[in-house]
């Protein structure tokens, strides 16, 4: 089953084909990490969510109590209340005239869409590769999680061609940004930890954000600064999504180790962010 | 009605939440303009379909007299096949599962959709004002026209706040791409025609193909060419587009005529290509 517009329906044929979301890729999205029954760092994506429908001016009223609850309802009809799952909640413009001018706020009718699905256990280590597709700082359709998806699409089918797990992006200058679905970090020889600053069209990403915290809390110098592609090569990587945690990686044929007691720490530090954030969501409701 | 994977339907809720061009924009499109039931150019914008979908690997096997046949039935029974008309031809990857990876190619399960709407009449001139979002040259959205247009419906919300009818977009350099769904040229004092190559980020319009075929055959000066803000201030423009077809424009409150012999002389050659391009159609079935 799937939540569409306040209503609990049997997955199948059901988005409007006037859908601005189907037609111009005008929505948002947040997939979301859930553990029986209940999504994790919840607060964050929908704090991200909003800053996206301010943005693009989508006036869809969802609150977190609401997601929580929706969620909760979804995984139950679907029997994933219990272990890992991944919820995706897409929200669009709604439906409209034909071209680009949206309708005036007051009319406009925008789609909710929950869906939920069983998640399997993260990989223990991936291989990476720097692929062509690029991504440009610039655009909104980088600084948000909107549904202009397709150049992240190519840049994981060209991995998937060299066998790789993921494909790290590079932007417009030809400098490191960001996996097509997580978040890149690079364990320096000197224990020093960096990853590039949402201005070089990185999506900020929810984990990413945990990492930085927990990082600073616990006294681990971390920088936020441009990577050039080369400081990638021999060196232990870790990559960070919802679904996936905190997870080393290496590039290609690289034989960097990503056997590291600081990614083993903050790996750890990420599962106490989870479980905390989990319990506490368990204590709100 | 519209007609949807080999069937016509009635509109209403019709589209899998599972599509990727919903969840990723993974798809394409094509906006053709439709006279008394016959689609203009349509051995174009087949053709630039069929590029795009070869650049992204979905084998979706569309030919072009069995779009014409779609098309003249979908207006017939919109009580379109009179005047003018414009019809949107939309093609995704299809249903997929959770995430980025393609279903594998023989998998895959193509979405068609043809919609067809009545189609007013164009303005005589259109005022335009450059804008802050930006096009990436090197994008694939930039050059296939994808379902990723969220950056120009935000470049066309901004020609809206301001009162203009379209948005001039710069590239990723700052120098000038196309507007939000139309060519752009320009008419130097002297005659000569500039108008950007397709590198600098500019979707390849089949109005804009037209027109260079046009003036290289009637002799008219006509350069692709990177073109700098500062060259569009007090210039006669133009744009083209499937839809508008060849109209006159100005910037802001430029005080630049739109009326120009050579303008005139464009028009009429679009006017008589177009004529051919229906009556050969006409012709052909």
């Amino acid at each position: 089953m799937i939540w569409l517009n306040d209503a609990f329906v049997e997955e199948g044929p059901s988005i409007d084909p006037r859908d601005r979301g189907f037609l111009l890729g005008d929505g948002l999205f947040e997939t979301l990490y859930v553990e029986d029954g209940r999504p994790a760092f919840l607060n964050a994506h929908s704090a991200r969510l909003q800053g996206g429908l301010n943005e693009l001016g989508i006036n869809a009223d969802i609150g977190v109590d609401f997601i929580a609850k929706v969620i909760a309802d979804l995984a139950m009809r679907n029997n994933l209340n219990k272990g890992r799952a991944a919820a995706r909640l897409t929200v669009t413009r709604g439906s409209g005239q034909r071209g680009l001018v949206a309708p005036p706020a007051g009319e406009q009718r925008p789609t909710r869409l929950l869906t939920i699905t069983k998640a399997r256990a993260p990989a223990s280590e991936l291989r990476l590769v720097i692929c062509a597709t690029r991504r440009f700082s610039r655009a909104t359709s980088s600084r948000f999680k909107t549904l202009n998806y397709l150049d992240n699409v190519l840049a994981r089918n060209e991995a998937a061609r060299e066998g790789a797990d993921e494909a790290i992006m590079l932007n417009e200058h030809g400098r490191v940004a960001c996996a097509s679905a997580a978040n890149l970090f690079i364990i320096e020889d000197g224990g020093d930890i960096i990853t590039p600053p949402v201005e070089e069209g990185v999506l900020p990403g929810v984990v990413r954000g945990v990492i930085i915290s927990a990082a600073l809390r616990e006294g681990i110098a971390i920088e936020e600064r441009p990577v050039a592609t080369e400081e990638l090569m021999g060196k232990t990587l870790f990559l960070t999504n919802s679904l996936i945690g905190v997870i080393g990686a290496r590039l290609g044929d690289e034989r960097a180790s990503t056997v590291s007691p600081l990614l083993d720490f903050l790996q750890s530090c990420y599962a106490g962010a989870l479980r905390n954030d989990l319990v506490a969501f368990r204590g709100d409701r």
